[in-house]
């Protein structure tokens, strides 16, 4: 395969572009492998779209390889079996929705669960056509509020999306790991590196889910690891719940003036000062911070609740929305303050919130942190402006409305399993595996005759990987200042040759060694324009970023041209001097290291 | 690559699906190739994709030949680009239009020639870029008001377009050439027949557009060829103009009472019994048919027109599209008589119509065949009930608004290009190509500076096959009744391997004999289920279409098996007694057949 640059059609960039946040989008825009459509939409120039090509590929090869067929569903969906199974609502804002022009509704297709659990009750029938494993590469549609940072957060992407159709947990459980597995093949191949961290399920339910998170600093989600071998992502974090405490000699709960205490450090200060415990200072801990938020549910109520923390964290929202998906969640406004002229800001307290705990039906839902277990005893608002109450003891006094994982995670935090202190990282969510279990057969109907010819329900697994994102994550993975290098696996072509000055005998020789080594199986792109310094061509020629560059030039006279590689051989990004290489070797040569990278 | 029958996710049907009106669509969906999600909106299981994957293929192959670059655009795309050029709204219900969560608007693209523009408008800025071509193969969308015939006229649908940009019209001209050769080699490569005809451009836009069209009674589209070699798409079919016809011995106009004519055969009869011509008997194309028509215009402006033709023609309401198009027509319905009174049912003449006719501004425009050419004379009615009017001559006694190609197209009719009279049949559209000219360069200002640094606006060409499309031609081509019969080339594997019986002998030689063919490289499917009988595996093999069955059965015992192919050699399709072939020859004699057929 040879790529002419006097030909092809691409336009590097010397400028970032204004809207790019991150270095893959700013290379990738640059580079000329991706073009901005829309917010969030992108077109796939040839050079992006050869990268993209060879991901499919390595994903195709590693699904074969587990027995997953291909097939290809629509994106343009009836509304149907997404409302049959809720998320025609529970997808909110997050789900392109139309009409045809008969005014039936259509969506375009998030994911695909509905439409892979109808086919297969379609066409089979019995426990001998499972286990069955499907996939598809698809293009795919989410309205993200806020698309960023390229092709990492868009709003039509590329998925692979696979499903497994099993009689039996044990049959899921196995074809889960075949898939993980698979996905540990396929991140491995293509160079990225990754964490499997255990997931909350969300909007697609389910039992268990794992997410392969590639550790970038600019990743949007947030995972924690602790040394003794536990990983998840931030949202799934289950906070070890203490032992009830005894409370007998906590003195009955008393309310105190607190003037001029607008802040946790602030009232702590004042109960360290006036209220002394005698066996230790009061800590920001020791306070039960009410934070009021307002759930939108899908169907479009929104609620008010309170979530009660210790004063030394912080509710996280996506925490939160994790814990009350399919609602989505955010801090209280005005009106919503103003809806619930009880909750007096700065001093809300247990006394006005809770069904359970006031009796009242049309009380705000108390949710509280896992921490509150029985015996703990609080400083908090007493309802009223400048007033707090003391010695509120959980389970005494107050009860909540259930519990909510909602509070923030921090380093050194223990983990749930007791393998250790936390540490917390950010990362690319370049896979997420679901053990769905029996909810899309069951709303849809899918069973299969088991020997005994009773009907059972099927039950399933699905296995994304962002492929569109994965040529992202390999951008993020692999560049440095002056540009992209490709892994020779992924690489849009292998060798960049580039012919400098303006000797024919330059641009004949150079001619030879590209069809020499397209004659090898050798993808080059040939940089043959006749007017172009050979800074600015080098220059490109790092922008771009294939593993071998090869520079025809001044050295013919001597006999030699320049082979050198995009990345040190170490795999760190550098800019080595090249090796001089008799011209007469050169194809066989280039070749080696080719057919070296490809192997590595 | 092998397939096991065992595991393959496929289900073959007996019976015809029940909305399946045409033996592709009945034989892709009975194959297991394809399933329907909703109506046009079909699903590709392994063995249709597959087979879609090889045409892709072979146009990608065509498409690189000729130096087009492949590229990839989004099929969601923002309404600014189509309003620029109007389409937004002459799509009218053909498009799929939404709304993003910010109520901005969006549409699903049928083709992308705003996008392609745009593109090259962002990158290339000089002469020196072109010429250039891209194109990409991809998921496109209309709203189409009858979707059809399976895989034929689909709302979702796979499309390959290629656009081509110039600076000149020479350029063009040889960018368009270079795609009608590759468009000819693909379809010759796939084995579709075709023939090549002159095209209205449509909603497309620009001067000359070609169809390839292959012929099947089953085709939506008509088209017309003469022995001389003129082939035109019936809605491109030009009327020969006949010279202007002398009238000085006309005599006036005059109207007569003609009871009990409700027909134009009975106003035949009644002139030539009652106002015989000295010269010839009257005929119906000596009466003169006035046709109401309402036409929808893409602002949704309706408008009543009136089309007059000989009255031994109909108003072809296709042709008549293709003439006013960006606007729909229909036949006028009670409501648009209602609106106009002067409109006298079976008595409308030209007294009534046409602004030029009767200076009236509110007059319905009034439309001629091009046949009614000054001193033409007729007999049409006076706009009175029970009355017409005879000797009525047109330039003499009225006049049009304009002409309009509307009357349908007959066999024996004149080819415009005077090579003889044309034959009239049936085809489907597998590609069309345009040369738009300077149309959406100019709306969205794609300039570029040529030799004198001057800007001149690009001129463009736009190519497309169906994809999707073409593997329903495939099949429409490609069957018998039995089932399909693919080409080696387009085939989902090449050897379909039947083990017949019990005998583990016989599944052991045939495990044997597909591992050496996959070996060659052949594609097998292995048909290894031990308990279906060998009428249903027979059976399943011919309704799927591999064009060469291998059979191991009870001829093993004899040390042979049973080699056939899936058509007669003459390219025909039946169902041939098949050679018995030594075991041990099996493979080599099986991978030269298939070697064969591909060369073939």
């Amino acid at each position: 395969m040879l790529l002419r640059m006097s030909t092809l059609f691409v336009r590097t960039l010397r400028e970032d572009p204004a809207d790019a946040e991150v270095p893959s989008h700013r290379l990738l825009v640059r580079a000329g492998c991706i073009r901005r459509a829309a917010p969030g939409i992108y077109t796939w120039l040839p050079l992006g779209l050869r990268v993209l090509a060879k991901v499919e590929q390595v994903v195709r090869e590693e699904m074969a390889a587990i027995g997953a067929q291909e097939v290809h569903f629509p994106a343009l969906l009836p509304r149907e079996p997404y409302e049959a199974t809720g998320r025609w609502t529970e997808y909110g804002p997050n789900l392109f929705r139309l009409q045809d022009r008969k005014e039936a509704d259509y969506l375009l297709a998030p994911t695909h669960e509905e439409m892979f659990t109808l086919l297969v009750k379609d066409l089979y029938s019995s426990y001998k056509d499972l286990p069955l494993a499907l996939y598809q590469i698809q293009t795919k549609y989410r309205d993200e509020a806020r698309p960023r940072a390229g092709l990492l957060r868009g709003r039509e992407f590329v998925m692979k999306d696979a499903y497994s159709f099993d009689v039996d947990d044990a049959g899921l459980e196995a074809a889960y790991q075949r898939q993980r597995e698979a996905y540990q093949r396929i991140f491995t191949r293509l160079g990225l590196d990754f964490v499997v961290v255990s997931a909350v399920s969300g909007a697609m339910g389910g039992s268990k889910s794992e997410e392969f998170l590639m550790p970038t600093p600019i990743g949007e989600d947030t995972f924690v690891r602790s040394a003794g071998g536990y990983a998840a992502n931030a949202e799934a974090v289950t906070t070890p719940v203490p032992d009830p405490v005894p409370y007998d000699d906590v003195p009955p709960a008393h309310v105190e003036d607190t003037p001029d205490t607008p802040t946790i450090d602030t009232l702590v200060a004042l109960a360290n000062e006036r209220f002394a415990r005698p066996d230790r200072a009061w800590t920001a801990a020791d306070t039960l911070k009410n934070v009021v938020v307002a759930l939108e549910h899908p169907d479009g109520e929104r609620e008010v609740v309170v979530v009660g923390v210790p004063g030394d964290r912080e509710v996280d929202l996506r925490r939160l929305e994790a814990a009350v998906a399919p609602a989505t969640a955010e801090t209280a406004g005005e009106a919503d303050f103003a809806a619930h002229p009880e909750l007096v800001k700065g001093y809300i307290g247990p006394g006005v919130l809770g069904r359970a705990n006031t009796g009242r039906e049309d009380a705000v839902r108390y949710l509280l942190d896992p921490r509150v277990v029985t015996g703990t005893r609080w400083i908090t608002g007493a309802d009223e402006h400048g007033r707090h109450v003391f010695d509120l003891v959980a389970g005494r006094d107050f009860v909540g409305d259930g519990t909510i994982e909602a509070a923030d995670v921090r380093a050194g935090d223990p983990a749930p399993d007791g393998s250790g202190p936390l540490e917390l990282a950010r990362g690319i969510e370049i896979g997420h595996i679901f053990q769905l279990g029996r909810k899309y057969a069951e709303a849809l109907g899918l069973k299969v005759l088991d020997e005994n010819g009773k009907a059972v329900t099927v039950t399933m697994g699905s296995y994304g990987i962002g492929v569109s994102r994965a040529v992202a994550a390999l951008a993020e993975t692999n560049h440095d200042d002056a540009g992209l290098a490709w892994p020779a696996q992924v690489a849009p072509y292998h060798v960049h040759l580039v012919a400098t000055g303006k000797d024919p005998a330059v641009f004949a020789a150079a001619e030879e060694l590209a069809s020499e080594l397209v004659g090898q199986g050798v993808e080059v792109l040939y940089d043959d324009r006749p007017k172009v310094s050979p800074g600015v061509k080098f220059a490109d020629a790092e922008l771009l970023g294939a593993p071998v560059v090869v520079v025809v030039g001044r050295g013919l006279a001597e006999g030699v041209v320049e082979v050198r590689l995009r990345r040190a051989p170490d795999g760190g990004s550098g800019r080595p001097t090249g090796d001089q290489v008799p011209v007469a070797d050169a194809a066989t040569h280039v070749g080696r290291l080719v057919a070296d990278l490809l192997q590595a």
